[in-house]
């Protein structure tokens, strides 16, 4: 992912505000960067420590679950290691069900935490397998596996898994594993009913969904993985999640110096989403998905463009990922970059046998602070982009992007 | 103008970033928001008394001046009356240009200094007639009329005068009156030369084309302006642009306590559109002009959307006004506000006799801080509003528009 | 008041938080700041404009009257112009009472307008000498005289006259003239009681006592004055009072475009101001300064610094202003800005005849956002460069003001 | 640490800059605050990838050292836990040098890792016991210590211990376990030399004299801790050094997202400390600790106050404990709290058996972003808040302090 990689030549940005279009970190809203911007709080007593309360009942408002939340300083990566350390001693066996590069690299820090890792991969362009899984499950009659991984949306596909749809596999089978979800791309995008799907573990993270910048992360889980991890002999001090979800002093929150300056951002984010209210959230975001597929799919009747996921029930409402003929995806996000200030999401771990790097593939964020104008704006700005460099594509694409914003569709 | 005449009801901000595509004041750029956000400086000496040279330098070079410049705490009336101030003794008597409702604004400003104002009134969808203006100079031998007054674009009308033509017919006639142009909306917009178009005195301010909230205002003049000035028994003292123009002390710039964090954003603003380079700027309006054109004369094609001003050449480069069978105009604006948290421009000054005071009307600012995949978001954000409330208009116009975006047109 | 002037040699700034400490403009809060740090809002509808009336009501609080107020972007010299300008026809008489520059410097401003103006003036170091006043508007048999102009605190020498007694003796004499008062360096720090005091027109600016940056300036008048501007045959049309105080559409406070981003940050001031209260925040600025003239008194008993008015009750309770042997007090401002990020104001229009310009003053702010800890500061930084340079000075300075701040004296 | 525990009363902010004068989070600067203030960069490609190399260079030379530094996003004890998971296996012996709560602290974090973990405790109030380390290690001949863990500063205490003496003990017996140093309250303000020093690994926080929000912590290590991990069977994805030191690819040196606002108010913090020089940073602690060190030793001479640290070549110049009859200590902090505010640290973990908590124990802060008005305000609002509560206290500190900020002492 160097910058001669990317095929970029440095430029000076381009006039007029900047849109970054990429599945994270996402469009940080106004209000959230001034509530960062501020004194340091006293951490001892106070506003900050009295806000605490709030601020975990209205996380777990987000993640639909009444059990509850640790809140790590660290990116999602921190967060996956950080739910393993809590229900995995070396030498547990998990079932890492792979959908793309997120899978893969929740199981390599598993791998990195002395767990036997089996992965089930899928794919780069599909979902979960349920009888594939099923199977898998059925065959493992002295339940040594542990805990069951899969990522909700898996950003480098785009794809949407059915978490719920899994937990009916895990209950069929009567299985005892953990039902472990990465829900980093898709917390405060996709519908995600933590309690009613039966999830045990669930991690995010603050810079997509919650459009906080990177730098704090989240551990929801329940009665169920609280019972694993008591039985465990050893977790390390900063991953423990019990302290920090059970916390009685401030600082056992975040197990040491809390995130200040990122707390106020996280607040003012939750207040603009419970302000929202969750369901219309989730309902704005499925309208801006349908939106970008009304174009793609217009796009996609004239020259290579196409949709990674092909199955609009598959698809993500937050992050699209594209085909176009390499290296066309390239001078696509380089022309837009340069020209408009717009920045697209490179492929990640796309790349067929072969294929240069991921000069075919490139990635639309639409999560979290994301409204109608500004995804006109970013689907206008491609169609500026496949005009200026001649890329072959379906007419029709922005108005038919424009009607489904406008309700129709 | 009150929120009841304008048939919005009050709701909560749409999510996601807000877009105000409205004539001014523009979108202000985060590096000059940033730039304000500061304690308060020594207004006695070091960093901020040593800006000044430059700034004024650089403000001169947006004018393409090497003549003057008197900086002023206010608003663009303000800087119309100083600059007023500065030639008029009552009794003078002004020749006024109109092609809209600022053209009337500025005589009016004029007649509150006790002048004799004549106004030529073109209309509200055309320029001004050359004849006409020639005719009456011919007619005044002798050479009562003390300053010729225009707008180069009427922000109302969204028409652009050619101020150039104009000094042609004053120099043809051999006229000493001044020629005085209203640079509000198009400087730092639209190409404006004012020492090669013989422009005497020019007025603007800070909130269009120079991307800083409102709050200062600017009335460059050069030499022939500056001997009327001397030869005036008296000048009030704030308005009075000779110690303003020729400070010696700090103070003297703004005639008391300095606007200090206004300065700060206008350095910034002015680092950007010379980093940019001022043709360059100007290049970029023509381009994103054409394609809200493009984009509103494919809209013309069915239903009644019209763009106010016919003829290209006529037409603003930062600003669009258009018609739209009332009460449509209106509602489509509640909509793009209520949905998309896109604010589009009121009519202003353009109803008929009859007519409701602007449900007819709205205006689109493209001025200052902007880009291609705004103006993209701002178009797309219309179409959606035009086909929300299935309102009749021609097909392909965002297309259109990014094709000029793109290069094409 | 150029750097070379001020015997400064520029340097980089001193690490930790600066302070400046000047007589205006004063601290800023970090929540106007903040709330100045915001995209250009919506001037025809929404937020903005339905805060107007609250922010008329607040101000009005503020200088406690129930009259009228009319804003104006411009600093206190255009209030200065835009009050005379409502009351003053060319060729009438006003009385000035002088006790330091800014006193004058209103007094030029009316003569820049036309008027006859006749200056009292009582020196640089004391009050108004009431019986001259009386003396002067007994001789006024024919009621030549329109207004009475004085100056609450006069920033350059500290001094606080009594408005109050000012009235009594227009009253004594049953002179009609106006009382107009010049509460630029008071509004927001010193009792004012407008009504109560019969004052019939008040100008002051948003940089001191209302914490907000320079850039927007205000006029308070009550009927009678109201009555005089109806009587005048033209007042111009930006600083005519009537329409901004009498607004009945947004754009109408303002004479035009809004000063968008100020009023944000006037209404995070005037919250702030009415929260502690107005009563609250006039005892905490006597308190503060009683602190200062604590150590002030102290560090007089040996050594060149004097305070410039020896009566207590005559003093400022926002800005002190000191004699310190020349260059002393040059000196003495430099070190402490280069060692200590510490800005003291320098001395205006104080020296005698032959003095250098004013390396024998200076002067220290404290209005507006202040407290005990900054006092300290500000004062603790003084000891410290009269200890650096080795300028005689009494004992015991510090100590004495931190009793004054614990309640003591 | 609750709210009660501390005995505050709940009330609204002091008016004025409120000061936060506990020993971490420090104080802020405005330009770190503004520099976090933006929009989220591109994670791929451009600016924020380009200034890696810059910040990995510039943070190496705060800490002394040519070898390598991996960047967590974490607190403190994230880093403690970091440093740890790279150098020790369960099982592992580590000797843990106590001089206050945070010595234990991280020793806990080494026994949550599975180590075997050794302490020698030196008490609340003083520093390491050589002959004792050098005793233990003597003894220690079949070299089973893995790491000595000592704090170079402790913050609970306020100790300073002597690291490079430590080293030598070491050395002397030519012992081959690691030396480990947690200068979380010490770099950027003690002076702290990693290489000449013979320290193996480092720990820091950005939230002291670093000056940027919690949120990113910090492990410096060099070639023999290096190779210490090498051999090490397993080291946990999140905590592994190795790809953070030698990242090749962006992502690689946050492992994961990176802490995108977090990394630019780093660059301007770092700007900032190689601006002034890091020599002038640890001379300006120096000289501000000293007139700390002065006012409270002249309270000394009557009353209760006492440092807790007596030696003052122990002293930590970025942090003072006090000890004051209880309950005045925290009679203390809330008066200066709530009249001035002004935040004084809590006392931690210093109470002997039997004492109510903390409430004859308090701290100041003295690290970072201070200058000499700032240190004067903290300890001119302790003589107010001390002569407020009629606590009996010895003469003549403000004084003496201001005197060691003039120059003296």
């Amino acid at each position: 992912m160097t910058a001669a990689n990317t095929m970029t030549t440095q430029a000076k940005p381009a006039p007029g505000r900047s849109y970054l279009a990429i599945p994270g970190p996402s469009v940080i809203p106004e209000a959230v960067l001034s509530a960062m911007h501020r004194p340091a709080p006293n951490i001892y007593e106070g506003e900050l420590v009295d806000m605490m309360p709030g601020l975990v009942a209205d996380l777990k408002r987000v993640a639909r679950t009444k059990h509850h939340v640790a809140m790590y300083i660290s990116n999602g990566h921190g967060a996956w290691e950080a739910a393993l350390s809590n229900v995995l001693a070396p030498g547990d066996r998990v079932l890492v069900l792979a959908t793309g590069r997120f899978g893969h690299g929740w199981g390599e820090m598993a791998t990195g935490l002395g767990a036997e890792v089996e992965v089930l991969d899928f794919g780069r362009s599909g979902t979960i397998d349920l009888d594939q899984v099923n199977a898998r499950l059925q065959a493992d009659y002295a339940h040594q596996i542990k805990a069951v991984m899969a990522v909700h949306v898996d950003t480098s596909s785009s794809v949407r898994n059915d978490i719920a749809a899994l937990r009916d596999v895990l209950k069929a089978q009567d299985h005892p594993a953990l039902l472990m979800a990465d829900c980093i791309a898709s917390l405060g995008c996709e519908r995600f009913e933590m309690d009613d799907w039966g999830v045990d573990v669930m991690v995010t993270g603050s810079q997509k969904g919650l459009m906080v910048p990177p730098g704090m992360a989240f551990v929801f889980f329940n009665d169920r993985a609280e019972e694993v991890r008591e039985r465990l002999p050893r977790v390390s001090r900063y991953w423990d999640w019990r302290t920090r979800a059970h916390a009685t002093e401030f600082y056992q929150y975040h197990g040491g110096t809390a995130p200040t300056h990122h707390l106020y951002g996280l607040r003012t984010a939750l207040d603009m989403i419970h302000e929202e209210g969750i369901e219309q959230v989730w309902r704005r975001h499925t309208t801006l998905a349908r939106a970008v597929w009304a174009a793609c799919e217009a796009w996609e009747a004239e020259g290579s463009l196409r949709l990674n996921i092909e199955d609009r029930d598959l698809r993500s409402h937050a992050v699209t990922a594209l085909r176009l003929q390499s290296p066309h995806a390239t001078e696509l996000r380089n022309w837009v970059q340069e020209n408009l200030g717009l920045t697209l999401g490179i492929g990640l771990g796309m790349a067929a046998p072969g294929e240069p790097a991921w000069h075919g593939f490139f990635r639309l964020g639409h999560m979290g602070h994301v409204n109608g104008h500004m995804i006109m704006g970013m689907l206008g700005g491609i169609e500026a982009g496949l005009s200026a460099l001649k890329i072959d594509h379906g007419p029709g694409a922005l108005e038919a992007a424009a009607r489904v914003i406008g309700g129709e569709g």
